[in-house]
């Protein structure tokens, strides 16, 4: 086997075999195959697609390139996923819920990059939390109090991580195949047996268009199904950021909040939904409706909120910043961006508003920049909502006055003001079993 | 203008403008664009391929990449290439010929690479001769006596080279505009101001089928004539190697032969064909007829054998070789490839054959590698002739005993005999202008 031939086949149309996926995962990982000649490939594959079974192979062969965590001693492992947007805290807010309800939640995190926000950074942000324990340490805290929120502390499928930084440089990545593998190779290693995907869609997602993320989701579940692992796939909007706040501080005070029973309506959509189908997976619960009362009277009697609180300390965190969020350090200065205009909100486009966010300093341009956790941006209107001229639209907070000018510039830019009536765009748009 | 944009529109089949592809090229030869970056847009070439118009600028910004050599103080220079084929001594006989009915031959041949060869080694084989020398050197020569024919001592088209190198590592050479490009950014940067390019076509050429040949041409003339370069194309068959011999010393004793009168047939009709172009394109006769008699006059007369004793002299060639072909050093073995059939042969791959005398060291499998003048194959039988069990179908030579032998089990091999009686092949299969 030699991977010229595999470059010829893919790049002629035709499919490999699970042998031929093996050895160039393998040998690229290694080293043994070139960067030019697996970016060669990656075009192919690219442009000429792949089936579902070389989807799935090359899932297992990059899950199987590095370390594969072993959760069975758990029982049931149910992950939840998210294939990226702006604004996305569901997971702060979703995990404690599920948990609190007797769902085992052992959830590696990634840093974020780009204009999309990371878990483990936001998780980092509050003082004290470590993200970076001893896998002994993750499984006894799961055991112990049934929840543990960690960063990517594993060597989990290191040849999706070469392969994912080629496909950035070679403007290659908004591929059903390569997505769909890259995140099934990840959940695959990281041990957990059932899987929901939250599968965004929109301006500030991958997958631009609903079209795209059926097939997407598709992919995966199929993926899954060959893989062993029950996913469900559930494709919620991202055509705007969710919820208020972008930015880490102003996410984990929005989730603290959100805890507290004072959620926003989009946020609280994609959390009943992702987690009645984490309880039905769970075999908490067949019926969905059912499910969502579950998760409502959860966060209502405070169950929610206290194993959130439980998480942190068992962590190593400071409650107090939960328990009283306005402790978190604030951003210097609050800049106000006020409408021009009167009329509906139309548009608020999410890639856009991730950027600005990035630009203040929440998010990183390459992987070894630093973040600052208190800037961010607050979006007091949202799509839908109507505005008067001189009302408030959003809140810019920055650590530094000019960037804030420029963001404050730029976000009211962004928002698209119609004379018409515009309606709201729903929060979940399909779910695929 | 950044090379994703470029990748991007590649990948997905939309047409680059000439500045983008000069971007490419320029960026790409100093370094500034990585080889995994190239790879991918080579890759998208290949798949999506690319208008006339993308690889006529394409040749121009390769032949810009590096040296442009000037002719123009030698008026009319025509040129002529091969695709590459295997025992194609062509140049060898075809430019002494026209260089003696007054047609300024001022030509840089490659080596041979794989199982083609090239004609820098052919005329390395003959002891003395020069192939580098200096520029101002070769333009004397052809003022002098009309004629030198050197090595590639120009940095001409870098980026040809760069490219070229990065396509054989990705299996992306067999392709249109690839192939296309690469050819005629060599010719445009080497200076003549018309070009006849024999497109070989069948099992030993890039070139499989008479379609992809006529594309191949097609896209030639069209470069051709929006770089300004009257060009013409002769497509022949190379599904079995071209003349008797393959291997350098061979090969050079075959084209001695040839201009002394003793000329098989399929190389003189490419030879007649090729040299009545070629004269027509400088203005010696419109009348492609006509030239073929004028070409056959000068080898009857001994003007063109002439042409070529003064050539090798004049490159510091020992003539003796020439005059006396039996001075030339012998390979230790001579093995009789026997047939152990009775029929006409049927098939004489082309390739294979071309392989099996690069594994008696005739060529080279890695540039760096030395190669053997003195082996090589002679073809006593070729498609269509009949032969009876016991007789001799060629020779092998070979320094190695043992590589004597295998090549022998493999060269009987590739002999297809058939029962029934076999066409012979045509030489020449189209003429495009």
């Amino acid at each position: 086997m030699n991977i010229l031939d595999i470059i010829g086949k893919k790049r002629d149309g035709k499919s490999l075999t699970k042998e031929e996926i093996e050895f160039f995962v393998k040998e690229y990982t290694n080293g043994n195959i070139a960067d030019y000649q697996a970016s060669a490939l990656v075009m192919a594959i690219y442009i000429n697609g792949m089936t579902v079974e070389e989807t799935t192979n090359l899932s297992l062969a990059m899950a199987h390139s590095g370390d594969i965590l072993d959760l069975s001693m758990l029982g049931n492992v149910v992950d939840k996923h998210s294939t990226g947007g702006i604004g996305d805290k569901v997971t702060l807010i979703l995990m404690p819920i599920v948990a609190s309800l007797g769902v085992k939640v052992a959830k590696m995190s990634g840093r974020g990059l780009g204009f999309t926000g990371g878990t483990k950074d936001k998780l980092e942000a509050i003082p004290g939390y470590k993200t970076e324990i001893s896998i002994e340490e993750f499984i006894q805290n799961v055991q112990k109090i049934g929840i543990s929120l960690i960063g990517q502390t594993l060597n989990l499928a290191p040849a999706d991580k070469k392969l994912y930084a080629l496909r950035d440089a070679i403007n290659c990545t908004a591929n059903i195949p390569l997505i769909s593998s890259s995140i099934m190779s990840k959940k695959i290693a990281s041990g957990a047996n059932k899987l929901v995907l939250d599968v965004t869609c929109g301006s500030g997602a991958f997958m631009k268009n609903i079209e795209d993320a059926e097939k997407l989701s598709k992919t995966m579940i199929e993926i899954g199904k060959l893989a062993g692992k029950e996913t469900v796939c559930i494709i919620t909007n991202m055509d705007q950021p969710l919820g208020k706040m972008v930015g880490n501080t102003l996410e984990v005070i929005e989730a603290v909040d959100a805890l507290k029973g004072n959620m926003s309506e989009d946020v609280k959509n994609v959390v009943l939904e992702l987690g009645a189908y984490i309880l039905k997976l769970d075999g908490k619960g067949e019926n969905i409706e059912e499910n969502k009362k579950q998760i409502e009277e959860a966060i209502k009697t405070g169950k929610a909120y206290n194993k959130f609180l439980e998480l942190i300390q068992n962590q190593g965190g400071d409650i107090s910043y939960i328990e009283d969020t306005t402790k978190f350090e604030k951003a210097k200065y609050k800049i106000n961006v006020i409408s021009d205009k009167e009329g509906f909100i139309d548009k608020l486009n999410a890639e856009q508003v991730g950027k600005i966010a990035s630009y203040l300093g929440a998010g990183r341009i390459r992987k070894e920049d630093d973040i600052d956790y208190s800037v961010g941006i607050e979006l007091i209107k949202k799509v839908g909502d109507k505005v008067i001229k001189g009302e408030n639209l959003a809140i810019i907070y920055a650590n530094d006055e000019e960037k804030g000018e420029e963001a404050r510039k730029s976000l009211l830019e962004t928002y698209k003001i119609s004379e018409e009536k515009v309606e709201k765009i729903a929060d979940i748009l399909e779910i695929l079993e």
